[in-house]
């Protein structure tokens, strides 16, 4: 018999909760009103997706419910955050930001850039990932807009100081947005306790339903649609409400956070045992990120002398589901501009793989990712020409 | 035995056809991988979406699959419409459209216009709802970028002739943009005969799951993004792909299209059955919107003497779900614009309800409201000292 497949890559999506879809299903078919109306078939449903708010404002540790504004995703939220910023901080056209943000922030400040809106103050990484303070500093001005800095970073899972980060964006007059859809879900986030004032989410990172998510506004904090039409999100966001995405999600916050405070050590350990296993096990590679400040559930791993997308397909065929954080553009591989931040050296940068755990994984995944791993590198690297001459010579040193 | 309530709310939104859940389901807990994904949790999602844009496809009657664009619905496709055309067609910053858009459009182009970013032109239309062709010609020129002109009005189902507008709009050089939110899966559209550039749907419109519509992009119109992020439908949509939903849209064009002919024809009978009645057992009501060019599934009728909020809320109580086309802002009522542009009295135009059918409603919803309706608005008048005042004087004539 097959063993199962072990699905290691949930950074990029998680599975939806079987609650949160059975809490949505009354939704499609029978509490199926528009939210807006004020009939029977609208009433109940309106209800459900304020109590949904609620579940979110839960977990985020919110003052208030009409902070949250529902979006389609984490991407719709990041551009939302930029773009009115830009509107609203009136004399101020600059966005600072790291090097290493999710393109749902890089190509729209590219973009705003390149179309004369705005301009942009790219902030670096040291080789662990940690944004270069001094940059940072001196990037704040009289002119800076907005700063979004990601709470945790999708490759590498190191965690940034945004409590830290925002107090200085306050000092140079800033509002300081944080992409927090690898972090919510996975950390403790107490936003009544915070500074920062404007954070995206996703559902479905967090075992919620894909195409929903939220932007999270603090209460004084102006806003300008992004999507404009009905007064929905009271006047935030136009488009009748996704009602029964909206409940999943309040349902998946429920269960992130109750699941928060043993599953984070849990995960933390398996993904201790996996990253262990590997380096013991497997020779010439690393570990990239920041060690003492990194997500629980993140391992990411340059393989040296091997391509990461090799590397997956012959992990696929073992039933085993990871990712590399490179980019396939037209045929041509790009490594993954988060490592190329770290100086991670580009071929090296090709051989990253991304291992993302979730509550949903246990042992016997591990188990399996280190009775499989070590073949499948060693045979990639006999086949590799780098590899053989590094054996020639014996010389080269590691990155690590 | 209380009778079972009745919908006829179907412009606002309309109940998820369970063969379309029954179609998503599997995507949220099982296929749940992101389409991007290579590994085999992503393989078969991205297999779904590409079958679901070939149903989309099918019930548009687009020349190729990639002229669809998936958005997060019908607000957003018509955002990216109207914002793309200004980035896009160099030189030209005007916008033509009508008076009776949904706010979408209308509330996107004043927002616009009030930042300075762009000119509307705005035409009206005659007692029937119909534009105003001759204006419409004359605020064609040089400057204007896109003409947005929707399919079919959602408050009285006139249908505008989408073919001879495009075809003005090309001959001064502009785009043509429809809203066919309303008209999609309501009446047949074939997009590889129209000069249509491009087109907005929304999924929950018929009979598909909330939070997903789609903007079609004729081959060869530039087109710039929204939401900016990864490379997602072909870099022109970023965001993880909603599979479920955009499953359950494919399933739900499938099905629209399968009932297109025989449904259209038996909604329309019933719609008309429901009209003639109520103008059979009701005084002084008049039905709005063009007679010989309308949606088959609308019947906007004006009660006069009486508010729409109040027929609605007894309505309700009888378990009868409608809509009027009033605004209810910060506690005071206001007409619906769109009657308003038709001319329609102000206080006429608050009488106002639609009632909008589907394939699921059948001749007992019809009865019931004949059977109901009579009797509320004779009990409102009764209470109404407009009403009585025109009892006395016997001699204000209808707006019909």
């Amino acid at each position: 018999m097959e063993p199962a497949p072990v699905y290691l890559d949930n950074n990029a999506t998680t599975r939806c909760d079987p609650a949160a879809v059975e809490a949505m299903l009354p939704y499609f078919s029978e509490q199926f009103g528009n939210a807006s109306s004020t009939h029977m078939f609208g009433a109940e449903v309106g209800a459900a997706v304020s109590r949904a708010r609620k579940q979110l404002q839960g977990l985020l540790g919110a003052k208030f419910d009409h902070e949250i504004v529902y979006t389609s995703g984490g991407t719709e939220a990041d551009n939302m955050a930029l773009l009115s910023a830009l509107e609203t901080q009136e004399g101020r056209d600059e966005i600072v930001t790291s090097a290493v943000e999710h393109p749902a922030i890089l190509n729209l400040a590219d973009h705003l850039e390149k179309t004369g809106r705005a301009k942009v103050r790219l902030i670096g990484v040291d080789s662990r990932g940690r944004l270069d303070m001094e940059a940072y500093r001196q990037a704040l001005g009289p002119k800076t807009a907005i700063v979004s800095i990601m709470w945790a970073n999708n490759e590498t899972g190191t965690i940034f100081p945004v409590e830290e980060l925002a107090a200085l964006a306050h000092e140079a007059g800033a509002l300081f947005h944080t992409d927090a859809v690898q972090a919510v879900g996975k950390v403790p986030v107490n936003l009544a306790e915070s500074a920062v004032d404007m954070l995206s989410l996703s559902g479905h990172k967090l075992h919620g339903p894909k195409g929903i998510g939220a932007l999270y506004v603090r209460k004084g904090i102006r806003v300008r649609p992004l999507i404009r039409g009905g007064h929905q999100e009271r006047g935030r966001r136009g488009g009748t409400e996704n009602a029964p995405a909206i409940v999943g999600l309040g349902k998946a916050a429920e269960l992130a956070l109750e699941h928060m405070a043993d599953e984070r050590t849990r995960v933390a350990a398996l993904r201790d045992r996996l990253e262990q296993g590997v380096l013991q096990r497997i020779g010439n590679c690393f570990v990239t990120g920041d060690p003492e400040n990194r997500l629980p559930n993140t391992a990411n791993v340059v393989f040296e002398y091997v391509e990461g997308e090799a590397i997956l397909t012959n992990m696929n065929r073992e039933g085993l589901a990871a990712s590399s954080g490179s980019a396939c553009t037209s045929g041509s591989m790009e490594p993954s501009h988060v490592l190329r931040a770290m100086d991670v050296p580009y071929t090296a940068a090709l051989g990253a793989i991304r291992f993302s755990l979730s509550r949903e994984n246990g042992d016997a995944d591990v188990d399996r990712v280190l009775e499989v791993l070590p073949g499948i590198i060693g045979k990639l690297r006999e086949m590799s020409p780098f590899w053989r001459e590094r054996e020639n010579h014996a010389a080269n040193p590691s990155y690590a």
